[in-house]
């Protein structure tokens, strides 16, 4: 991608990957920002990095994003409010085709962190993957190297559902709900479980919408919101024909 | 404009006045979709008119837009949910500079009207103001015409209560709340008072923010929305700052 980009084609993504590596690589394929864009690595369509670039360009500094950037995982949270147990809300995602074939793919955590790594470095933290905390919603002992999909669907996941239910209930005694988030501020990123009021942006979400909070300098009390499907080929794929219509209007011959 | 526009150059606006005259004048100035942009005439900086862009570019259709769009307004509908009187929420927006001078410039809907012709136009519609269905919230034997400003603030307004009052209670005992919106479609444009869920994300707004709900294709049973400030002097001047670096950058040369 590199080398496309140094003889000057352009390139549009929605793969996280390519921006989630060493710093110096995102860096030098961002900086080629008129032969580049990637709308669709975060919740695909929803217009979440042309209005973080647009207030950024516009010289307003971006101080906070808070974001609901799993579809899937905002899925599970929400349903627990109803006092569902948490592994057969896991099931349930899994048959409707919510979740990765191998649920710890979302439960880890680690596409959320993708998503906040591109924010992150948005917002010009020189960091990578290795210094954003991460909470995962399996513990390791769990994990994939020590027990197979089935046996974790069959006996891992009910594991869970008591120390689940004990957070869900503590939070809702104060008042508040518990949703997977990512916390971005100007020199720490942060993924995992947040408490939040039952009646904010984040805690009023529901289903698989995604939701981002941006908070500036003109947004410092009540953030810029964008909320919407974050998932899906159709959204997906319009956000990658948006970043194609808009790289080809800087090489327009102007009239 | 027009004649600076065929010279050659660019133009930015927060007025929504140039838009909003005849539709020809609109088609001229936007035809000239690298010369001009108009963000802040819409919401101030809230990105709705880049994202409805953005859509669109995508050849994503878009089939409805409904928004509430002026934050005055949305300040009174929310404030009357909670039993007070109209008369004395008026006032009280008034002296908080939420309103015009004159509360009637926002009562009427005027600037709500203009701004849901500018998102109609952008979605196709050849209208003009006149052809836009408007409820305004006084009668005409309230008007300016009839009823000098200190008069309508000192005896027309409290005429006004017993109606609102009996409209937000019936919205109320359906599980509704009323709110001053704007709905467009493929073919139709109103603005005026609509009853709506009262969990809804519309239902939901309180105080002087604004909100956007877009429907398309991608986004058809849960729409986009976008919610923020949609006033004030630094949010409509970034939206402006905005703008200019986007269109600059259609204009620096390759390298």
């Amino acid at each position: 991608m590199k080398d496309a980009v140094d003889h000057g084609c352009c390139i549009v993504l929605a793969n996280k990957k390519p921006l989630t590596g060493a710093y110096e690589d995102f860096q030098n394929l961002v900086s080629n920002f008129r032969r580049i864009r990637f709308e669709s690595t975060v919740g695909a369509g929803l217009p979440v990095i042309a209005s973080v670039t647009r207030i950024i360009a516009s010289g307003d500094p971006v101080s906070r994003i808070v974001g609901s950037l799993s579809g899937t995982l905002g899925y599970v949270m929400s349903e627990l409010e109803d006092g569902k147990r948490f592994s057969e809300v896991v099931k349930t995602a899994k048959s409707l085709g919510f979740t990765e074939p191998d649920p710890r793919d979302d439960l880890g955590g680690m596409d959320v962190t993708r998503k906040a790594l591109i924010l992150a470095r948005l917002l010009g933290q020189q960091i990578s993957m290795d210094n954003i905390d991460v909470e995962s919603l399996y513990p390791s002992k769990l994990g994939p190297d020590a027990v197979s999909t089935e046996d974790f669907l069959e006996n891992g996941l009910v594991q869970l559902d008591k120390g689940m239910e004990e957070r869900v209930k503590a939070a809702s005694s104060r008042g508040n709900v518990l949703r997977y988030v990512c916390e971005i501020g100007s020199t720490r990123c942060q993924v995992g479980l947040k408490e939040l009021p039952k009646d904010s942006v984040l805690g009023r979400l529901r289903g698989s919408d995604n939701v981002v909070e941006i908070y500036s300098r003109c947004y410092e009390s009540s953030p810029l919101v964008i909320q919407g499907a974050g998932a899906g080929n159709d959204t997906t794929a319009a956000g990658v024909l948006a970043d194609i219509m808009d790289l080809q209007d800087l090489f327009q011959k102007p009239a």
